[in-house]
Order: C-alpha cells, then sequence, then structure tokens
C-alpha cells in the first residue's frame, strides 16, 4: 500500500488490487473470450457498478493486469542489473528473472500468450502487447546502453535492435519451454542463450564462447 | 493433384482441398472460437455430413491447417538450403523463407499466434505447436548436422539446441514485427539475426561478424 494516502483513497486502491486479483483467477481459468464481469465480481464480491466505476471493461481489466504485471517485473529485473557486471552474467541474470514468473506462476505464461492471439485479431489487444514490447525493450536499451558506455559492448551495436532480439529469443523460448515442458528444459537453454547473445554483443568476445563454453557444463 | 489417383480419389482431394480452403477464410476472419463449421461449409457449399467425412471436428479442421501450411513451408525452405553454402548465407535464406508467409498471406501468423494461446489453454492445441515446433527443429536440425559435418559448425554445438534457439529467435521475433510493423522492419533485422546466429555456431567466427559488419549496411 503506497504511502500518504487518504483513507478512502486507501480503501479504492484496496479495492482495485482486490478485482484485478479476481479477474487474474479468472481469466486464467476460462480464457478472455469466455470470462465475463459477473463471474468477476462473484468471485472479489464486489458489485458490477463498483467494478466499472475501476474498470470501464472486461478489455481494459485484461489489458492492466498485463501491463501492471509487466511493469513490476521490469522493475525487479532492472534492479538485479549493474552495467560493470560482466555482460554474460547480466544476460543470466535478465534471463532468469523473466523466467522466474513462468515457473512460480504457471498461468501467467498462458494469459500473455492469449494476448498474443489478441494481438493478431483486435486493435486494443495489438496495443497492450506493442505497450509491453516498448515498455521491455526500453529496459534493456537503458541497460544495454549502460554496458556499451563501459565498453563492455561493441560501440557498432545498434542496443535499440539488440534489445527486440533479446526479447525475442526470451519469448519464442519461453513459447517452446511453456508447449514442450517435456522436452524443452530451460535450464539446458540458460547458458547457450547467453552466450549467443553475449557473443553477438560484447568487445572481443570478452567474457563470451571462449571464458565459459558450453561443453564445460558450466551454466 | 498428386498423380496416380482414381477419379473419386481425386474427387475426395478436391473436396478436403476446398474445405480447407473455406475453412482458413473462415478462421481468419472470425478466430477459432467465434468460427462454426456451418459458415464453413456454407462457404464452400459442401453439406455438414461431407464435411465431417472428411474431419471429424472444427478442433481436426484448425490442427490439419496449422500442420499442413507448415510442413509445406518447412519443404520447400530445405530446398533453398545446401550445408556447402557458407553458414550466414544458410541463415539468412532460413530466416527469409519463413518471413516469405508472412508478407504473402497477411492472416497466416494471426492463425499461428492464435494456436500459441490455444496451446496454453488446451491439450489439443499443445499437441498441435509441439508437433509444428519438433517438425520445424527436425529440419533445421538435418541441415545443421550437415553443416557441423561440413566443418562450418563447431563441434560443441549441439544442434537440437541450436535449432530450437534459431526457431525461437525467429517466432519471437515474427510476433514484434507482426504486432508493431511501424516498429520492427524485419528487413533491419535480418542481417544482425544472421550475425548472432552465425556468431554462435560458426567455427572461428568464420562468415560471421567480420566478414559483413552490420554497420556497412550489407544485408
Amino acid at each position: 500500500m503506497a504511502r500518504g494516502l487518504t483513507l478512502p483513497q486507501q480503501r479504492k486502491e484496496e479495492t482495485r488490487v482486490r478485482i484485478l486479483r479476481a479477474a487474474y483467477g479468472v481469466f486464467a481459468r476460462r480464457g478472455y473470450e469466455a470470462a465475463t464481469v459477473e463471474e468477476i465480481t462473484a468471485e472479489c464480491g464486489i458489485a458490477k457498478g463498483a467494478l466499472y466505476g475501476h474498470f470501464a471493461s472486461k478489455e481494459e481489466l485484461f489489458r492492466t493486469i498485463l501491463i501492471e504485471h509487466v511493469r513490476g517485473r521490469a522493475a525487479q529485473t532492472a534492479a538485479l542489473l549493474d552495467p560493470g557486471l560482466p555482460l554474460r552474467e547480466s544476460m543470466l541474470r535478465i534471463i532468469e528473472a523473466s523466467w522466474a514468473t513462468c515457473r512460480t506462476d504457471p498461468v501467467w505464461s498462458p494469459i500473455v500468450m492469449e494476448f498474443w492471439a489478441l494481438a493478431g485479431r483486435n486493435e486494443w489487444g495489438r496495443e497492450a502487447v506493442a505497450a509491453i514490447f516498448d515498455h521491455c525493450s526500453a529496459a534493456l536499451v537503458r541497460f544495454l546502453s549502460g554496458a556499451q558506455r563501459a565498453g563492455l559492448v561493441r560501440s557498432d551495436v545498434d542496443v535499440d535492435r539488440a534489445a527486440r532480439l533479446l526479447l525475442a529469443l526470451n519469448d519464442g523460448l519461453v513459447l517452446q519451454w511453456q508447449t514442450q515442458p517435456d522436452k524443452v528444459d530451460p535450464e539446458e537453454f540458460l547458458g547457450p542463450m547467453a552466450d549467443m547473445i553475449t557473443g553477438y554483443l560484447a568487445v572481443e568476445d570478452h567474457g563470451a564462447r571462449g571464458a565459459t563454453p558450453e561443453h564445460t557444463g558450466g551454466r
């Protein structure tokens, strides 16, 4: 609970959080299409009118869940980073932080995948997914620019493009892992992913392939 | 039309293709959930009973569209490859071939994204997406193993894992491109993607970074 709120503001914030938690459960269980506002209000014991005082529509609820979750996660990841760390270690931290949510919350990635489908089908879904891509890649660009200034990333690397590639590699691998958990063990991919990205970014392969080759069994 | 079919077999195959084409249009327009078998039969002028003689359910129709499309595309890509080509050129061909479908058929990637969502939600969706991941990565493994035998890929690269990473990077980038076509221009990513993968796979950076650096403007 944020400090400095008046009592009515605190109550309002508590209600908002309660609605979001209930909605998260209902969306996870039913999927976006089948979920109803009635089921969400029943789950959190809040009148429909009161819910609409917080969120204009089911769309807005779903979008808010995605965006707040991703922002919180990006801030947590940023706190783990330091442009002075070896580049490969930073890559490991970025990837592991993104995977931590998939591990601790098994409904999170199905929700994200449903958003990907909505992005292909309608404008508000597309805008929501675009917003999280922009948010995540901006966070990565901040880190990569710092690492470039620190001399760890090649000066000719376009950091915007590199951020997008890192995001793409991670999203694609999470999709395979979540679809084939029996075949795609993320632990086995962590080192190779960090090697691939570090090899691309790093000055003179510093901290890349040579330092911790994947065949030694090191992560 | 395959040769060597009897006339009744030819007719049956023609009907099957007609149903698949109509279904493709309906799924693209409505999305999987909202599409109905009635709309598909109306579109291709085939009785519902006749459709069920070919496909047991709407699920089977949707799954067949995905799998046949991906198999056809993988075979086309394989025909473009040659383990004797410089590795970076092969990577460019693989990536470009996958993008060609997104360019020529604007409804293809929304259909794939909808499958990703189904994979997170139900077993038959998960199995269909797993089947295309397996099919595509097996095709890449065949190519990478050949390139490894030809001495172009480092002997310590696990080709199964490398195939999965290449697939992941490509899927993730297509997702960003389709969601933000104004921000993610695939042409700008083609060279960097090929550099990143080639740098990871290649023996002594052969054909990678040094040969065609991205800042020279070469693809």
